[in-house]
């Protein structure tokens, strides 16, 4: 969890956006909400020295990589920067293919606590997962000979069936083109839609929320602790999107347990963007120390179809820790329709038919965004100083992760990582909602039933 | 054929499971029709030692492998064991890519007769058929190298094209991804449904038993003596499907020649899937000396669908030893359907349009499920101790293929592996059955006239 | 052009027969006709001797290869082999991947003309081009290095792109899986349908007429002096299609200059298939020394189906020595339909929409299948000896390619190799016919007006 | 800019056509919009000289190349050559692939100032990035090693995503099979339609401008100051397109900043294609210094159909430098059809959902074609000698990019790059325009409004 530049501010980067950035962070309590990650993106440096050393580009960054990471620590937070396997990056700065050991001595020199290695102008080592494999390796093996540990995030698009050989050497692995800030628009440069053809022409730079969340659809299981499939940086709070629309990507990207960076100017944060990205129910989910990701049980084609011919129902579930479930019903049709889910259906992968020993339980239902914080509450928390902010966030008992972690949290059952309770589902039953339009509903279940034995499940077969 | 506990067990393996199952296959009668192997899936290991071997985990194998062994052989079973050509299995436990030496090693030293061998975490050594064939070659070597015969079975799921090298370096290969316990519902999570392409972004781990097969059409004919299209291990018993579903599923396991592992709990096992299990005169296609797999000759789409949408209509047809003929009728439609097919269509492959010589014969038609055990004497033989066991099974004369194997039995024409006749086909005509929905009928045609010369069939293309 | 021993015969093959069929390629005149190869398949090796050669089954061959090889040769005839780039055969016998020099030097010290190269059991050694090339190529180096010269012919099914590198190494290439005896019928062992996906899963051994046609129209033009595209082995006599569906298949391969490889069993040559096989108008295309294959200009699918629910119409056009066209209607709807082509269309390779300057020339249109043998001659020719045959061939005044060959015949333009006129084309006019159901017409246009200067088109790109 | 024989010549090529050609360059202005490259493209050499360097074909080229090269230099024209990367070019004649170091420094020697690059008879060396990737190289390496700077363009055809790696070692790569004189007509020799399939079995030598276009829009933006997506030679003035046709492929080739390499015969060059082929203000757009493609932002295939049953509309916008934007209306449909565009569809890569500011601007809309040359004046340009025509080319004012380019041209907003104003669009507001069918509208939109501050733009992600 964290903040990346580059969704709403692409190469306009300084020292100074670090840094207002970092107080953003602790002043609106997001860092105490779990964003401790502050990643520098692309077009910071300047060439190579004589002995082959990345220069930061001191125009924008007059004190120094160095400086900026001992002041984001200072903050109780951490530093990421961004480079290529490639003779460039993206934007065209030095690459750091065929640099790597000289790379990841400076970044581990700067204090550096995480890597976005991006996948432009890779000189045609691409095509087979051995050499793609084999190229991000390289980094993984600089890195580690640091001795300094930095969170490794590929960013190689899915290209090579990531998915597969990530876990092996990085913590997270993108696994589609750019995210852009549309929930459903099909773009021609998001042309690669199917999912079963990772050598689509090219995996693009504007890929809606649906997009991805469809593309990741088969192979959502392969995101386990050490290493997550990464849905790219969010975009909410970057216009865009409607308030639905961003709640849904927000809590989509939880569930399929993607990291959550935020993509936005957090220098001009609104509160209603504040209350979508501080909801710690929703967190939980994403920080749940079992790790599983939700898997798609449903997906429905036969629906309206919003202006861009866009229409689809799904339901996603996946077990938590503590026998809990997560279940979300999306609506991305192009009208507010009511989504049922059996409890056959929701422990189907438990086993199919209803022969899931869950579907004899009865089930207590919460809402995960039944408590999102007031947004009065939320401006004048962006309005006040830091002191002022820390009081309000206290007397409003809002969830510290810095204090308590998720994992301790939730073993706890702290009611503020639950939801609302708003229903029950009884044995054998069925859960229905009405969705609104480009919008999810998202529910933590609590069994309050005994259905039997529950079948063993601790294998983590592919 | 054996047994393996994945499909209902995963990771909860034990000793006493291998031995306690052992205990049943030979009480309840399937070691005698042919059920020798005892396979130990993944989760068995507990690191490697200070020179590189695996170390068995001794608190689930207290005895240790090599006893698990010794106790399997003495009871006249065969000890199959796991491992994966990754850097973990897919449990992740330690893998034994680049160790293959050592672990061929310790099989052989355990009296190890059969390597299950995974494809989890390869380090991105696959996506041509040569990587993939190389990497699995690796550990055929090692195997040979012990001088201990052990049967070496593929689990690469089909990845880069395994149906056209497996057969020489293995003696099965996987051809899809996990089956899951669905007789036809399509899971996200097994998305590739495209025969055509081996590139899928996923193989799956949830595939039913209709894509399974659906998959496996285009290259049926490659499973031949030597080598085999493994269709994954059987679901009979674990309660995701109706007794007829089972009965299909089983039935075309044994017409395609897969290996037949069954999957369930043997501690549990019921009458019901006993007498599915148990029948020799379908396990007497699977092991027809000849090892011709059935051919599909018509696909209809256009029937009733079932609930998932999915709705099918096959017939499947092959030779057999003898020349005699299989054909299957499958009808995965949405509803009982009455489905035919000509003798033209049953001998297409031995000529088109109607000109293959068995066209012109009568046959005599036995339905393979026509003499399945009843199940009052299945639980009967459920209840009783090994030796009343015994004595049940020869009172009902059941077919013992350990005193008489398949080969031999067929080559006497033994009654028990013919099935129950149950009418004629006349030269020039067509056999019609009404068959229930998600069912087959199977049958195995004998040909009482002489249609002339049939052709030399002995040419063994691809 | 000649014969081989498979489609008819597998694995059945013996020195007498192919003796015997030489002795009926002569007697029945096709050798003079042009069918000067015998091809023998696989299933004549017996192993290798200690030295690693090749040695043959002298049950079969109990005079020798060399002997074999010298009495064809005395027959005016020139002799094929087969082997395959793999550890086995497809039949399973040895096979020449990694004995390559050995075996090139006992085709040459046995007098072989022709080798074919097969493609099973490769070990894994495919999937890109450079890797399946490289394979092929040692086996060309191999030949090239005996001094002898042997026709080399690669049967690798069209994968890796055979299509790209096959001209640099081989004189044809097959370019799909095994044809099979059927004009039309889709077979799910040739699963392989989309001519654009040559990684399909498995080329098959079922492959329709139509399907290879199909599958070769996006490269028909690959085909060029020096390389051709291999359709597979002729069917026509083999009893699975009707009288007009073997024509059409015959005048197919012609048009697009496949290899003309007979694969009927001789000994039981029918008059009918006779006088389809020895058309010297039809084999003149074939044989045309400007060796331009003709290209689809046409596919209508929204026609009548036939049984299979397969049903198209094509038009394809291809330019000849001397200014002519060749001109082929193909109807392989389910009805007998009414074809047009304009003039617009027939050269629409020459200049689209018209502005080809043949457009404006006037044409005669000659029907190759005109001047077909009389059944009643063809039938005395094959009860006749071999003496009487000649006399009666002569008496027909047949074309004899032994004394004249189709170059010279051509530059002659002799009448007997042009098909018979049945009318004209008007400049700008359009030719319309009634064709058959599984059926084509095939002219020869010659240009009697005189549109302008002819575009240059000796370019011969891709 | 140029012109390259290929297209309207083929094969037959000498030294006259050369030298009649760049005198008509010269006369008829074209060389002063800007066309200064002439390239000769295939058949030309006269097989290798027994030191291995490539001699040229005395008989076409009496004088030698380096005596052409001279000759071009002198009016101020610049020498482009061919070969391929292969053992043969296209045409069969001598390769460059393992002779790259002898015949770069023969370019060298003769003064060439440009190589295109083809893809024929590449002895299977593709089919992965990086095996298409180094067999490039090595003529880069050996161009760059002569010291003689030489544009570099690759014709792979678009194999092996080109498109991400070109931009490392070219200046210019084909995306695409060959192009052919027609606008829409679908090929079998063009059969890969797929954009988002690389490896199609066929790249072609009959794709219609539609076909390229539709392939180039998943990449569209890959082409960037440093290395072009080339979409192939013009055909304007073949023949086998209308007007309004030529100008639709001319404007897109502009926007899509594809080389401009004109592809008729100059020595009869009409009138109407030098109207086309002349307008400044397109070739405007072309040479932007921005350098920033346009993408497509719709694309409609629910109209009317042509003959060959294609229809489709587009619209497609890109950023030109100084603030403008270029928009483009494509009319592939049957009919003639209205066509609008909302700013919001317009800026949409600057902000979904109308959020960009430019939406808030008001925009003037300047007509591309609206100050295309009089047929008459071009025909006296034609009929005139070089000095007259001079004149006549300084009466009419016309642009002389030799005098000033358009990087300059541009920053003065000369009127004669700027098009004809038509029009305005208010903040929030569509433009709308008939667009006759096989037709483009194209525009240059100029703002006169303060929509707020536009988004930094300056990223270059993929």
């Amino acid at each position: 969890m964290g903040w990346n530049n580059w969704n709403s501010l692409g190469c306009d980067v300084s020292e100074s956006l670090l840094l207002d950035t970092s107080k953003k962070l602790v002043g609106s309590g997001l860092r105490d909400v779990g964003y401790n990650y502050v990643v520098l993106d692309d077009c910071w440096s300047a060439g190579r020295d004589e002995e082959g050393f990345l220069k930061e580009d001191l125009e924008k960054f007059p004190s120094g990589m160095s400086d900026v990471a001992d002041e984001l620590h200072k903050q109780g937070l951490l530093f990421g920067m961004y480079s290529s396997a490639g003779e460039m990056t993206c934007a065209r700065y030095a690459g750091s293919l065929d640099w790597e050991e000289n790379d990841a001595k400076s970044f581990a020199n700067w204090g550096v606590d995480y890597l976005k290695y991006d996948n432009c102008y890779h000189l045609g080592r691409f095509g087979t997962p051995k050499i793609s494999f084999d190229r991000y390796k390289v980094m993984w093996d600089a890195l580690n000979a640091t001795g300094r540990p930095m969170l490794y995030s590929l960013c190689n698009w899915g290209e090579d069936y990531t998915h597969t050989w990530g876990m092996s050497i990085a913590n997270s692995w993108r696994m589609s083109g750019d995210i852009y800030d549309s929930f459903s628009r099909p773009d021609d440069l998001c042309s690669c839609v199917d999912a079963s053809n990772p050598h689509c022409v090219a995996p693009g730079s504007h890929c809606s929320v649906l997009n991805i969340v469809n593309k990741v659809a088969p192979y959502a299981d392969r995101g386990q602790p050490g290493g997550w499939n990464d849905l790219d940086m969010l975009e909410v709070g970057n216009g865009g999107m409607t308030d639905e629309e961003y709640k849904a990507h927000f809590s989509l990207w939880a569930a399929l347990k993607s990291p959550l960076l935020m993509g936005n100017d957090l220098r001009d944060l609104s509160a209603t963007s504040l209350t979508i990205l501080n909801n710690p129910a929703v967190i939980a989910i994403s920080q749940d120390p079992e790790g599983r990701s939700v898997a798609r049980v449903r997906r429905e084609l036969n629906v309206a179809k919003d202006k861009y011919g866009v229409g689809e129902i799904q339901v996603w579930s996946g077990s938590l820790s503590g026998g809990d479930q997560v279940l979300l019903l999306l609506n991305a049709a192009g009208e507010d329709t009511r989504i049922s889910a059996s409890l056959e259906e929701i422990f189907l992968h438990d086993g199919p038919e209803g022969s899931a020993p869950q579907v004899k339980e009865e089930w207590e239902v919460y809402d995960l965004w039944g408590n999102r914080m007031d947004e009065a509450l939320a401006q004048k928390i962006l309005d006040a100083d830091e002191k002022e902010a820390e009081k309000l966030w206290k007397q409003a008992n809002w969830y510290n992760a810095t204090e308590v972690n998720y994992k301790e949290g939730l073993k706890k059952r702290d009611e503020r990582l639950m939801g609302k309770k708003i229903g029950k589902i009884a044995p054998g039953g069925t859960w229905t909602a009405d969705v609104k339009r480009h919008s999810v509903e998202i529910y933590r279940l609590k069994s309050i039933g005994h259905g039997g034995k529950r079948k063993v499940h601790a294998k983590e077969e592919l």
